[in-house]
This record gives C-alpha cells, structure tokens and sequence, in this order.
C-alpha cells in the first residue's frame, strides 16, 4: 500500500472570521493536509511541535491513522499564527507569525520514510523542502505548495526544488506573482516550464485551474452556503488530491489528476465550513462520496446542441 | 421562426486596457448583445442614437441581420461611455458618462414588435425596461440584465420589473449588492424570489453560477490567453444565452439554461479577445462550435472513483 511522506507546519493557530473567534485551535499545512490524504492513505508527518502541544491534539491526527514518528517534539513553544478574514473571507490578512521552535526545524528523515513513494512538501521554507527531498531515495511522485513569502524572500531555493517537483499546487494570486502575469492561463505555461509537469492553481471559492501534459482542466468550488473559515482549505485541497493520486495505478495521467482535482475541491468544501480541521476530523467516505455526487450535479451538462 | 426583442443602449465608448486605447468605438448593451444573439434568432433592437451616429456602424447589425426599425434616430448627440480597466481587468473605471439623446428616451413599441414572444430587457433604467414590458402583448420569456447604478438609485423599480422577469442576468458584485448578502450562494435564492424563476450571475474570468428551479449550475469562463477589453462581454453572454434560448423549445427547462449558459460563456470568450465589437462582427457557427468543443475538454470530467 502507498504511504504518503508529507513535511510541513503544525502549529495553533488564532483566527477572527465573520463567523466568529477561536484562540489556539489545531493548525498548519501538515494537519490540514495530513487529516485530508490519511482519507485515502497511510501518511508520515515530518515536522515539530514544542513542548506545549497538547496530547489530544496529537490524538487527532494518530485517530486518524497518520504516523507521527517523525514528528519532533522540541524545547520551546509550538509554532503560532495569528489571522483575521474581517476585511475579505478570501484572503488572510495575518496578525501575527511566531517560528518558535520552527526557526531551526533542521528535519532528518526516519530510514523508514527515506523510501516514501509520495513526498508532498507543504508550504514551508524551500531550503527545507530541498533538505527533505534529498533525504528521500527514490520517490515516484513529488508534489509541492508555497506562499508568497516565499516566492518573495527565496525565490531561487524555490525554483530549485520546483525543478525537482512533479506537481505545483499553489494559489491564483501566487501563481500570477511568481510567473510574473497577469493572466492564469499564461502563468501556468510558465510555471510548468520550470520542471513540475501538472500545476494545479487554488482559486478559493472559484475552485481550481490546473495545467497538465499541455492540456487545462478547470472548475469551480462546490457551492458553500457558510464560509465558516477559509484557513487550510488550500491544505486540504491539496491533502484530497495527493491522498486520491496515492491510490491510483496512474497518479501521473491526467485523467487521474482531473479525478484528484475533483476529491480536492470536495474535501475543501468541507474544511471551510467549519473552524479549524473540525470538519476534517469527522469526515468518512460515505460524506465524501455523497458531496462528489453533488458536486458533479452542480458542474455537469450534457453536450449542448448548435 | 422565433425573434428576440431587446431594448438596451447603442452608443459610442472610449476604452483603455493593458492592451491599448480606442476612442467612439461602437458600444452599449443592445450592440453587443444583439451581434450574439443574432448568430441564433432574428433580434430587433429598440432604442435611440443621435444624428452622429455613423451609418457605416448601423450596417455591423444589419449585415448581421439585426432589425434596426425600433431604433429611433433622434437631433443630439448619441449616448457615450469612457472608461479604464488599467487597474484591474475584471472592473472597469467609469471615466465619464455622457447620457444625450438617452437622456429622454421614450421607448414606444411598432406594433410588430409587441407581438414579440422573446424579450431581453438590456442594461438600461428600470422604469423603462417596464416601460417596454408593458407594451408586450403576451410575452414567452422575458429577461433582464441591470447594474450598480440602478440598484443604487431604483431598487424599488428594478424590484417591480424583476418580478415580472423569467430570467435575470447580473454580475457577481451586483447579485451580492441587491440581495444584501455576502455569499453568492444564498444571494442568488433571495433574488429569485424576487420573482425570476432562473438567475444568472456573471463572474468574469470565473464564468457563470445560475440557479433555477432550485438548482446550481457553476463552471468557469473559457480560459483565454489575453484578455484584450472586457467591455460587454456580459451583455455579449446575455445574447448567446437568450439567443440559444430562443431556438430551444423548451426555454425554461433546467437543461436548456445549462445549454444557453455554455454558448453565452463561449460568445463571451470571443468577445473579450479584441476591442469592442470586433469579433463579435466575424463570428460564425463553425468558431462557436469549435469553441464550445473546446470548452467542454476544459470542465467535462469522467466521474471519479473513489
């Protein structure tokens, strides 16, 4: 069976929405994306906590069969962020970012994990994703996210292990910045020529834009009538896909990465409608199943007469 | 033969985009959506121009067989609109609007033209579009398009005609603005029961969510490489939607609103790909079905595993 080696954040994060307020609640790509994937597969956590991580929150994640033997356990406080959706439930303006033990994260694999098949490196420093790549022995897909932040501060670090990478999901505004257009359907041309073959763009409550084998795939979110809270779903989106490549005898074909687009997006729309991963952390196959069916009903015709 | 009725403004603009300046270039609701729906159903236009309208602009929509008996040529100067779209490609900057001649038009219908069983009510003020509803003997289905300006100031007008209209066709900041939500979802039920049994809204490069019947039908715009002038490119989907609806002979089934959603997003795209009218006027049957193939390898999708 496929496992899924994944590296990135696991932190608390403070989150204002429209919705509401909660302080301290479980957050970072890895859990986003770890409680998503593990729907589908196995997945091995690379990452670290400080000494304040609470047990239960780690239970979380072990209830849902993801292995936490490379997640670090450091002196120190968890990694922290701060972020309000008041202005736009679109876009995070962020309060406040504290590294904590994260600043020196120097991330050694298990000799385990050094054979992983799927290695996703969720939205962390390049330079680590780098070091993590390069520990594995012979991965069959890579897939990657990153920020703004990043494609700012280490933009070279970030185009050296994007060569490396066999799928990019990363959102619109990120996309156009790091291609440097202002049209989506150019900059994912662009993006692809600097190595990952498929480029999937998160588009929010748009959905997805993805560039695959020269060929675009394209499609809305499931219509959420309550956007509770928007953070993770990108994590999420990405948790869907990977986990359902994972389990394909094809996980390079676009066939099956249209398919993984479409468990993304559902997954997604679970994670937004509630604070945190607490959607996440109820979801089983028959709420997936039943959501994939609805969201086929909302983007499906039949071939239009002219 | 079905022929569609449209009351709108045929006018002159001065845009400015990325890509370049034009200045009194043929504009306003009735022009471009006539010159799309007018590739499906016979379409005759009531409005006015002043004497500086050039014949040589009249000829576009006779070429395409456009009945310009309801437009009344009057002493003044035609309607005008400036506007930029330097800031951002999705919303155009009101530069300036001149109304003239519009300013006391008084639309009063040919007697052939209250026999018309198609009426799409363009852009225009809510008290006319009811003006020229009234004058319709027994209409099959009546659509209409508005925008900001009116909901701001005749939102009990525009209220008044909406619940006399099958289909209404608005964008997305405007269906949130007149349902006084924040989430399109929601938004589009409140508009329906204003009285519309299908509601249409507009997204630019993120394509249409109608609902109708009690139903969502959602997918995104072609993907087009550049974006020349987005001007009318919604008024361009109208009449690709009302003219596939006019040649269907169930115009208010779930699946022929499907259908006219896919031709107005495909008109659309041609639309958007040079200044003003330019491709609308060199459009024909076989790019529309070219395109609409293509559209559909864009979002059709085997339905996934899982």
């Amino acid at each position: 069976m496929a496992e899924i080696l994944v590296v990135g954040s696991v932190g608390y994060d403070t989150i204002e929405t429209p919705s509401g307020k909660v302080d301290s609640v479980v957050g970072g790509s890895a859990n986003y994306f770890s409680l998503a994937a593990s729907l589908y597969s196995p997945v091995n956590v690379v990452g670290v906590v400080g000494r304040d991580y609470r047990d239960e929150d780690l239970q979380i994640l072990q209830s849902r069969k993801v292995n936490l033997s490379g997640l670090k356990v450091e002196d120190g406080k968890t990694f922290r962020w701060s972020g309000s959706y008041l202005e736009d439930l679109n876009e995070a303006v962020t309060l406040k970012t504290e590294l904590n033990v994260f600043r020196d994260f120097d991330p050694k694999l298990l000799e385990k994990h050094k054979q992983s098949d799927y290695v996703f490196l969720a939205n962390i420093d390049p330079t680590l994703q780098m070091s993590v790549l390069q520990q594995v022995n012979s991965p069959k897909v890579i897939g990657l996210d990153t920020m703004n932040y990043w494609i700012n501060s280490k933009k070279n670090e970030l185009n050296a292990v994007l060569k490396k990478v066999d799928i990019f999901l990363l959102n619109e505004s990120e996309a156009l910045k790091l291609a440097e257009e202002n049209n989506i359907v150019v900059a994912v041309k662009k993006l692809s020529e600097i190595g990952p073959d498929c480029v999937v763009v998160k588009r929010g409550e748009y959905g997805f834009f993805m560039y695959s084998h020269g060929r675009y795939f394209v499609l809305p979110a499931y219509p959420v009538a309550q956007v509770v809270d928007p953070t993770g779903a990108g994590d999420a989106f990405a948790g869907g896909f990977f986990g359902y490549l994972s389990r394909n005898g094809d996980p390079k074909s676009f066939r099956a990465q249209q398919e993984a687009c479409v468990h993304g997006a559902v997954i997604a729309s679970f994670c937004v409608q509630d604070f945190s991963v607490r959607l996440l952390t109820q979801l089983d196959w028959p709420k997936v199943e039943k959501r994939i069916s609805e969201y086929m009903q909302v983007v499906s015709f039949a071939s239009p007469k002219s």
